[in-house]
Formats: structure tokens, C-alpha cells, sequence
């Protein structure tokens, strides 16, 4: 590749909080360079963002048909070579099949869409078209992620017997949706967000990490979702208990309620022989527990002989100590996407590593979880089959 | 009071874990010494037993029986004041009635009793008898445990909304029990143990935090109880969602087969305000988080003004940054029930603080957990009425 | 500004370590471009790096002065703005010179230059010139390090009286400057490095962060240099006792031998009324320690009422509980930078936020530094005046 | 052994800090009851401290002659076994000269004596007579600090480079000793504690710790002490520089302003192949770092294969994860004291986990450390020669 990657963005115009995490993402690798955007449903907003991030004005875009059809027309080596959706999930369906039916590929933020049915009809556009989707669960590009699943899938802890991951946030303890916050708005507005606000929100994450990591499925569940704070129209909170494919048990915490709580994802697996554990709040650092040896702590860049594994190795740029991360793990996402693109474009293939990333399969699986938990939370019996 | 309280024990001879334990916590602070047991079944091992502790040979008796008996007849300056029952869960009961039906006070580990219904009898002993019931949850001794249960019942948190308990343990990953392990053997052993293994063992000591703190009734629960390891014949592992009296949730989780834990109790509890979280393997600290403030590391034992409960002062002996553990926090238990009894002897009133330690009640209710969460895993419906 | 600022890169050709960090941290934020490199002193190196990194042909150059040269004759519109100087420490001061002389304003890694005499030099050209520049002085870039100087010099803690500050690195444990570590090679060699090894690298960090902090100045120092593996020609491990202007005494530790240890710079500060404490391994928090009231844990991006200073949620990209690290401290280095020169080539003011960046004086102090604690480590006098 | 050791004590009246620590560690594992007391100067305290102690009334002495004199002449099935002197520092040599004269073994607050004239008699004395001289260095009595010299004397990190050993404590940040605080009076009053104020009481557990893991001696030293209140007569605060005689270098730091820490003594120890930490907060806890492989965490009581030296194991009370702490510690070391003094009367030989208990030897160079510390602050030298 003798060029840089040209990315398109839909969403994520000023003062929108993922848009701006998804152009450094993007912008730190030197990979990829953002070429045209259609920022913001509100014309002004998007040109004065186009503007502030220095798009030519000729590529700043005030709806992302145009923006798809106009880039469409330009010549290959001008026009964007991939879209990054950004808007709130009730936006996220359209501008992605367009997309793809114009021939680009997409990055598209989860969940990935609004209801499972668009989720499913995007899976088969994706297979149609033979483009790749890239779906940002970010918490998948975190390199001792990678390791924990390296090992787990690896056998490291043999058989997998109990899973607890927990994400407890705390900025909804208020009725922020009515006091101003905008990301609090759409995000327990059903209209925009779907049918589930916590777990739609954050629970998902929980769940595409537990099966990520352990290379297992759900297959039952039972959920109590929660509304902890009057006047919120979606939950914001939950509890579920789970049921794996090869007979493991678990349960997944999600909550927004847990007040002075700030993004506390932490997953603790145990098998047969041992247990790992990791926390984002600490994302360099994965533990791991042993029957009778003492507890290791496994550090990312870290020189060590025979124990992290190349998935580990290839999402680190700096050696232990020089702590990555949340930016840099968003950043593997498109890192990763971008180096299985261009290893496409230049004809050639691209290695393990580089195909390690979220795509429109765990979108959907995401998208059933949500429908299962929702369907789950409202039912009187113990366990709901996880239906896809 | 002009003398140490006397002590006979019943169980916890040699090689026994918790009687060496229960002997510690009653010896520390100098108020209690240990004048008598029936410390086996075993009259060898009683013998011996009684020896080692230095006991005269005339205190040292071969059955619970005789001992209640013999004492009962010894002039009121010489004979015990207490028994202290150590013995697995199915011989906790007879020995507890006799000895109340003999005018002693009682000391017992818990599970209180083997069933519910014996629960309900001891219960209805106690109130008959007037004497003191003591039962060791030990991790309420703890002093930070104290003053999380200060500030949550007194009102810090604001109306509790959400609860995380946890007791993952994995000393029983392996089929121990069929290899020698003599604390195994006994725990996953229906007829010694009970009804329930992981949950009667440590899930009570959960479930008994999360209420001690809170103040709150679990109402329903809903409960996976697993046997993990082949040819086990109790649970071994769980998992339980819980609604409270207040509208509250929670979700328990209790293992033993969480390979590489070993004794890692740990609650959070969320409010509109703010979160305590405790952990036993770092019991000095309770951390309190709030909306719109940092987290505060509370410490046992510091000189902070206006900060720590009398309940958390009055159970600490050090300055902050020696820390105390979980033998202290046994103490505790025992230091409060013979400062109690002493005020009672001396004619005097307790305090509050004295008073507080764990009793018949909290065993009536620690049992019906175990006969619930049975129940619960047991039954398709997702909602069990938490009935005693 | 309607535009990314350019740079040009001496140094940082492939396999080189800090000229990737700097590429990334200037990447970051979409403020900067990479316009054009003089990446090695090996030609094809120099020329197989630009084209790794998408740069022009005509714009890759195989030495600095070339490329000075020929940047200062391309149009206004084109040309870089300013040079980034990622070489060993021997090769700093030429192209320092070079680019002032030229106009370039000039980014530079630490320590600024190979002797005292040559940082006074430099010191001097930037005065005469009017031009900025920037000395990455990574750790200062850090959030939570800014919150504490904030705090610190806001007078929190009333009076400094003790300061301990430590940077311990295991990575020189064996003579790896022997097995073909390109790395160890360079720093350990006196030629290259500087009259110091570990305090040149590492201990200016640590001296440098201690002054940013505080604000106070290093009066006196006792200093005892170790070369602790066999072989090696500079000193791999220190401690120094510190003087400093308003009375406190202080410790600093600096090591590249302290085996298993990775790069734990870490600082504490104490004062009348309380202390902080800062680490590199978990960047993202701030510990406030207080004489009567319990230690609070300040994090990075979080939604505090009324704690947080200016300084440090200017340095956040994202809310609390998404870690940032490294690669991001070091980008808010180039990131204000960029603001100031921004600022000024639009004609206006950068705010007092952006004008914090580690600058020429700074440069200078580090440098003496140097000097003073291998005169102090020579010496059999206790106490080393600090002369610059 | 068929009874308890019986224990006399000198000090530890009511409100006396460490006169109660030493009865908790000496109950707390039934093998040593407080037999007489000379529990203070004052006669009612003396009395009332007796009384609350359940003394009988004739064992209650007014002074330390009395006791040891009329103890002396009581039947040998009586008389208490061995003296404990919790008295502040400058008395302690005269009651443990007449003790010793009289036959009795002794027990001893660190620092030893007054002087380290004082110290070498007392050496002579204690060689003389034969008898058993324990000084309670709590710090060596944690588990976890045994195994650390097990692991650093048996070779695990190679040949020792590098030694960090730290005491930081904040109580005397303010001039605490004119407040009423009776601990702050006699500890900062160069008339009851000696020559140095905390390097004397806080200093020397440092400098025991080390040279008690290490098996190392200090050889130089290079000390800066402070005082950092105003109207304070003694230290406060102070830095060394260290070398050893295996040509190891380090720093110890101790401190009382150091405004909110605890007690937060923390030792590193550097070797050619790695690392061990411990700090006193986290006492169950030794990480052991290495070169090229992950960090390890050693528990307590842990059911590892083959990781935990005998000297560990055997001063555990319970399993790893129950948490055990400072009185425990403090415990360990009365009860390998009474071990040793049980197997002497028993007439047999104590193992040799039993027999590692701080001795007058190690109180020697605690006085020759104060000496020498001392002596170097005030000196011009950069290094003071180590001279007992």
C-alpha cells in the first residue's frame, strides 16, 4: 500500500462524543485519512465541523446520500474507500446498506443496528457484497483481550466452567435525559436507542467480550432488567444469568445506576485448571490464577519469553510500562481493519492478526442478545433460549 | 467484671480448621478463656485434644453430653459460662439445646443447624431461655463492614438501588473430596452438610453481609446452583439474581470451583448517591464512591475527624496501617459477646456496640436462604418467595 | 487555522523506538500532518522509512541539513512549519540550530542536548529567534500530572516539605548493549548518550516531573551513580538525596537494573497538610492524601464538581473510566504546541493551557541536572551545589 | 509442654499503645498467659491496669524491682517464666539487666536501649547468663517477609544489586507533642527516646528489614535528617543513602511528616535475575518480579506446590485468603519465643523456624544504625563508615 486509506464519516459532528474518539482512532496509526464527512443531520453543524476538521469544502457533506452518491462518482484515487458510521443506533441501518450497495466498505459503532430484523438484513447484504464490516466493539482490541482469549481458547485453564463479567457504570444515576445531557438523551430515548437502554448500550459489550474471549455461545438466559430511576422510559440496570454451549454457567452485571461508578468492564473466567481476569480500568494488565501456583500478572509489550501470545504482540506499540489504552484500543479496531484492506487492495492476504476484528456476524449475535434479555426480563420463566 | 468469661467447646479438636480459629479470636483480647470441651467424637482424639490445650484433666470431657452435664453441676465460680459449637452443620443443633436447656449461653458456627425447622426451634429456645445466642459471621466482625452499615442505614447512599455479592472460592475445583481432604469431605457430604454445599457454606456468609449492611430483606430470589465438578454430590457453584424489600436488586454469586480464588468475598452496594465496596482480602479499606466527588479510601483505625462510626472504632485495637484481619474480625464477634455477657453478670447495660453481633435470628434466616435458593434452582418459574 | 500544521522528522526511521511515538502522539489529534523526513543517517533507511510512511518522494530526504535547506526555500503554503528531533542524544543540538537558524520551529526529545554548553547555546537561539521549543518531556503531559501541579502549586498541600520520586526500569538488568539490542547499545554508550546513562535517560525525567510539580527548584544534591552490571560504561542505577529552595528535602531513585521492574516512574509529595501521589502504571489517577480526612482517588476526565483544574481536563480526550496513557500524554505535548503555534500564526493568543509544554529552560535544568549528580557521585563531599 | 509460659510485664498500662499489642500477640495463641505486671510508674495506674487485667492482687506490682525481686523468690511452678518491657526507651535497659540477673528471659521493645553502650552490655549479659533475649521487630514476623529472605538468601535473584526501603508515616506533621498526644511526647523527647526521633523509631525496623531479608550488612551510609515542624527537638523525617557489603547500593526513607500515610513501611530488593516487594498495608501479599517472565503473587497460607518456604508456612494461622495482620505478625514473634523457651524447658531442641526471632544481637545494630545515622547527618562526608 503506497497511500493512505481515505475514510468517510457519517455522524460524529461537533460535541458528539464517539465520533471524536473514532477520528483519533483512526487519524493514530497513519494509516487512514479522513477524506469527507456528512457530520451532522443539521446542515449548519455539519459544515462548520467539516470546517474545524480541515475537510476541503467540496467533501463536506450535509446528508450522507449525498455524500455516498457524490463520493461514488469520484475517481478511484480520490474517493473514500470506506464509510464510519457514528450516529445514534436508530441511524444506523440505512447509511450502511447504502454504503455498501455503493461499493464501500463500513465501520459501523454497535449496536449495530436498531432492531435484530436490520441486523440480519445487513448480514446478508455483507455477505452479497463481499465488503467488510467492521463492527467497533472496542473492548475486543485491547491486547491483554486478546491474550485472555489466546489462552482461553488456547487451553490454558481447561475446560471453561463459570463466566461473571460486569459493567457498572454510574453516570445515569440522575435523570440526566432531562437535564441537558444530549448523550443521555437518545441513549434512553426508545425511539433512537431500541429496545433496551443499559443493556443495549453496555450489556452488549459484556456479552460480545464473555463469547469473544471464551469462544463460547449463550445459550440460555434469564434477565431482570431493571428502571431504577423514575421517569426513565429503558432500563438501566440489569442482572442476567447465563448458560454456555459446553455447559459452562455465568452472569453478566450491567448496570448505569451504579452511582460513582465510572466504566468498571471487568470479565473473570474459570476453567478446570485456572482463571484470568481483566479489567479496562487496568487494560495493560491481565491476571492470571492458577490450582496451585501462584497468581501471574501478565503485562501488555511486555519482554517476556513463550507467554503472550502474536494477537497480544501485534495490538501493542509501545513496550510494558507505557500504558495504552482505550484510544489505542479503538485504534487496533481500525488498525486492523485498515491493514486487512489494504493487504485486499494490494492483492494480497492478510495475516490472522489483522483479520482479528468485530464484524457483522457479532453484530448480529449482539443485537439477538438484546431481543433475548428484553424477551427474558419480561417473562416468568427461568430461562429463555438464546434465539438468533 | 473481675474475671475472663469461661469457654467449653464442643468439637474442633486436633486438625480441625475452625476451632483453632474460634480459640484464637476467644483468646485475643483476654476476656475469655477456654476451661472445658468435648473437643471430638473421637474420645482419643478429645483426650489428646484437651491435653494440648493445657486443659485440667478433669475439663476434659469425651461427649457434649457429659460436659453440659458435669459443668452444670460445677459451683457457679468454677463452671463455664458458655459453649462454643464447632462441630460440621448436622451436630450444631442438639449439643446448641441442651446447652441453652442447661442454662448456657451459646457461641455456633453457622449454617446455624442442619434444616430450617431446627433454626425455628433454636430461635424459639433462645427467646424461651432469655441467654445469648451468638452465631460467627465472621465477616461482620469486620470493622469497615461496620462502617459500610453505618453509612448505608444511615442514609450516605441515599435509597439503595443496587447490590453485587460475590464469594468465589476455588479450593473445591478439583474432586478434593475424594482425596484426602478432610474439610472437603464433610462440606460436599449431604448428610453432614446439609442441603446445599457452595451456597450453605459461603453463600449464606454472603447473603448475611448483603442484609447486615443494607439493612434490607431479600424478598425473591432466582437461582442457578451448579455442581461443576463430576461426582460431586452438592453444588459447588452459584449464581442467584435478588430483589429486596425496597425495591432494590442484586445478584449474588458464590463458587468453589472459581480456580485460583481463595477467599475473595467482595459486596458493592449502589444507592442514588453513591457505592460502598468492601473486599475481604483487603478488609481495612472500605471504598466509597460518590456522584460527583472522588472515591474516598476509608481505612480502619484512622484518625480522621468525624468520619468513622463508633461501630468501626469500637472494633478496631490498632492505629490505621496495622492492619487487622480476619482473626480480629472473628474477635470481634467474640469480644462483643463477652463484653455483653459481662455487662449482663455485672448487672450493667450493654452498649449498642456491644451488642451488636450476629444471633438466632440472622440463623433462622441464614437457613432459609439455603432452603430458598434449593428451592429456586429447583424450579422452572423464574421468582422464589423468600419465605422462612 | 484552516489547516494541519506540517512537520518534518529528523531521525525516527523503522525500527527506531521514540520516532514512532512521536508520529502517533502527532497523528493523535488530527492537528498535524507528517510532511516530509530525514529519517536516518543510513540513506536507503531514510528513503525506505518515507515511503513506509506515505511521505512524497521530493520530500524524503537522507539528511537534516538537505532537508532544512530545501523546506526553507518551498512556498510558505507548503513548507513544514516545524522539525521534530528524534535522534540519539549526540545528534540533537546540529539540527536544533540548523532549523532556528532557518526559521523551523523545533520539537526535540530529552535531554535536549549532548553537554550543559550546548543546551546554553541552544537556550540563547531560541531567545534570539522568537521561536518555540518544544522538549517532550512525556510524563508532564499526563492529566493527572498537571492536576497535581495544580495542586500542589494552588497551595493544597501548604508548605513541600518532602518529595520521593522514582523511576525504576529492570530492561538493563544483563548486558543487553552487547546481545544486539539496538536500544541499550546507544544509551549505554558514552559517545552517543552523555556523560550519564540511567540519569541521563530517566533520572531527567524524574528530576524534570519533581520541578514541574512542585515549582520548586533543586538547590543541593548528593548523588551515588552505580554501574552495576559488569562491562558496562555508564552508570545503570542512582540515588540522590535533594535540596530544594523553600527548605524540603527529598529522594530520588532512578535505576535501569532494577530487574522485573518496567518503567514505574512514580512521585509522592507531601506537605503540611497533605500529600499526592502519582504513577506512571495507572496514569489516569491522582491519590490526595489528607491529614484528617480520608485519601481520594482524583481521576482523570471525570465529572467531579468543582475538583478538577483547567489544566488537567484540557489534557482529557475522553471521560473518566477510558484510560488513557502514554501515546496520549504525549500527544498533549505536541497537541499544545500546535494550539500555540496556531494560535499565534492566526495572529492570536494561546490560553495559559496551551503555553504548557516543557520548553527550552527546561532543557537546560535537565542538562545540569546531569552534570551535577555525576560531579556529586564523583565527590567526597556530601552536598553538590546545583549549578546551571 | 503441659502449661502456659507465664509472662511478667513492665509498662503497658491502660491508655499505653504497645503494652496491649504485646498482650494480643502473647494471648492470642494459648501458649503464654500474663502471669504479674509492673504495668506503669504511677502506682494506680499500676493497680487499676492490673485489676482490668484480671491480675490477682498480689501479682499486681508498683515497680519493676518489686516484681522481678519477689517473683524471683515465688516456687518455680509459679513464678512467671520470662519479663516483656513495653516501657518507652530509656527504660528499658535497667529491667532487662535485673531480669536477666535474676534468671528470668526478656522480651524488649525496639529500639534495644537508650545507647548503643547500653546495647553491647546488655549483648554481654544476655551471653553471660544463657537466657533467651527476644526483641520485638514486629516486621519479621510476617509471613510473607520470610519468605522473602528465603527466596532472596536461597538464590532466587541471584547476586543482591539494589535495596529501596521505605517508612513513611504522617502522625507528626503537626507538633503533635504539645497537643496532648502522649505517644508524640515521650517519642519526640530526646530525654525518653535518645539521640534520633524517627530514625530511632521507624528508621531502625527499615534498616532491620533489610539487612533481615537480605542477610546483607550495611557497611556506609549517607544520612540527611530533618526536622520539619518547627519546635520539634528530634527528626522527624530522613533520607539515606546505603551500601553493603556484598556491593549492593540503596536508600532508606523514613518519615513521620509524611502527611497521610499510615504506616506504610514498604521494601524492594533487587537482583540480578529479579525482585521481590512487600509492603506492610498488604502484609499476606510477597510479588516476586523476574526478568523475562510475569510478575507472581504470593499469598499467605497458599496451597501452592512447592513455593512456599517452611519459614512461611509455619507462621500462618489460616489458609491464604483470611487475611491475617499486624498482631498477628507480632504474634509469630512471641510464639517461636515461646517454642523455643517450651522446647528448652521440655528439654529438647527447637526447630529452626522456631528459633527465628530477632535477638540482641540484631538490637546492637538497630543502636549502632541510630549511632551511625546520626553521626553522618551531621557530618560534611559523603560517607560514614558503619561501626558497631
Amino acid at each position: 500500500m503506497n497511500r493512505k486509506l481515505r475514510m468517510g464519516m457519517v455522524g460524529g459532528g461537533k460535541d458528539a462524543f464517539i465520533g471524536a474518539v473514532h477520528r483519533i482512532a483512526a487519524n493514530m496509526d497513519g494509516l487512514i485519512e479522513l477524506s469527507c464527512g456528512a457530520l451532522s443531520v443539521n446542515p449548519d453543524v455539519a459544515i462548520a465541523s467539516g470546517k474545524m476538521l480541515f475537510l476541503p469544502e467540496d467533501r463536506i457533506y450535509t446528508n450522507y446520500e449525498d455524500m455516498i452518491r457524490a463520493e461514488s462518482k469520484l475517481p478511484a484515487d480520490k474517493r473514500m474507500d470506506f464509510v464510519t458510521i457514528v450516529t445514534p443506533n436508530f441511524a444506523h441501518f440505512a447509511p450502511a446498506m447504502m454504503a455498501l450497495d455503493h461499493g464501500f466498505h463500513v465501520v459501523i459503532e454497535k449496536p449495530m443496528t436498531f432492531t435484530l430484523d436490520e441486523a440480519k438484513q445487513l448480514s446478508k447484504k455483507v455477505e452479497e457484497t463481499g465488503l467488510q464490516l467492521c463492527l467497533t466493539h472496542t473492548y475486543s482490541g485491547y491486547p491483554m483481550v486478546k491474550q485472555a482469549r489466546a489462552m482461553v481458547q488456547g487451553g490454558a485453564l481447561g475446560k471453561v466452567r463459570k463466566v461473571i463479567v460486569e459493567y457498572p457504570q454510574g453516570w445515569l444515576s440522575r435523570l440526566s435525559e432531562r437535564e441537558g445531557n444530549a448523550q443521555a438523551a437518545w441513549r434512553t430515548d426508545p425511539k433512537k436507542s431500541g429496545k433496551s437502554g443499559c443493556m443495549g448500550d453496555i450489556g452488549t459489550h459484556a456479552a460480545h467480550l464473555t463469547e469473544y474471549i471464551t469462544g463460547l455461545k449463550i445459550t440460555h438466559l434469564c434477565a431482570d432488567l431493571n428502571t431504577m430511576v423514575e421517569g426513565r422510559h429503558l432500563d438501566d440496570d440489569g442482572n442476567v444469568l447465563l448458560k454456555f454451549d459446553n455447559g459452562a454457567a455465568g452472569v453478566l452485571v450491567a448496570s448505569q445506576i451504579a452511582a460513582g461508578e465510572e466504566n468498571a468492564l471487568k470479565i473473570r473466567i474459570y476453567g478446570e485448571l485456572g482463571g484470568v481476569e481483566w479489567a479496562q480500568h487496568e487494560p495493560n494488565t491481565l491476571i492470571a490464577k492458577w490450582l496451585d501456583q501462584p497468581t501471574q500478572i501478565l503485562r501488555a509489550g511486555a519482554n517476556y519469553t513463550g507467554v503472550l501470545s502474536s494477537f497480544a504482540t501485534h495490538n501493542c506499540r509501545t513496550p510494558g510500562g507505557h500504558p495504552e489504552g482505550y484510544l489505542e484500543a479503538f485504534g487496533n479496531i481500525y488498525r486492523n481493519f485498515a491493514l486487512t484492506l489494504s493487504a485486499h487492495i494490494d492483492g494480497g492476504q492478510p495475516t490472522k492478526e489483522m483479520l482479528d476484528f468485530p464484524r457483522v456476524e457479532e453484530g448480529v449475535r449482539g443485537m439477538a442478545f438484546i431481543d433475548n434479555v428484553v424477551k427474558s426480563s419480561a417473562s416468568k420463566e427461568k430461562w429463555t433460549l438464546f434465539e438468533v
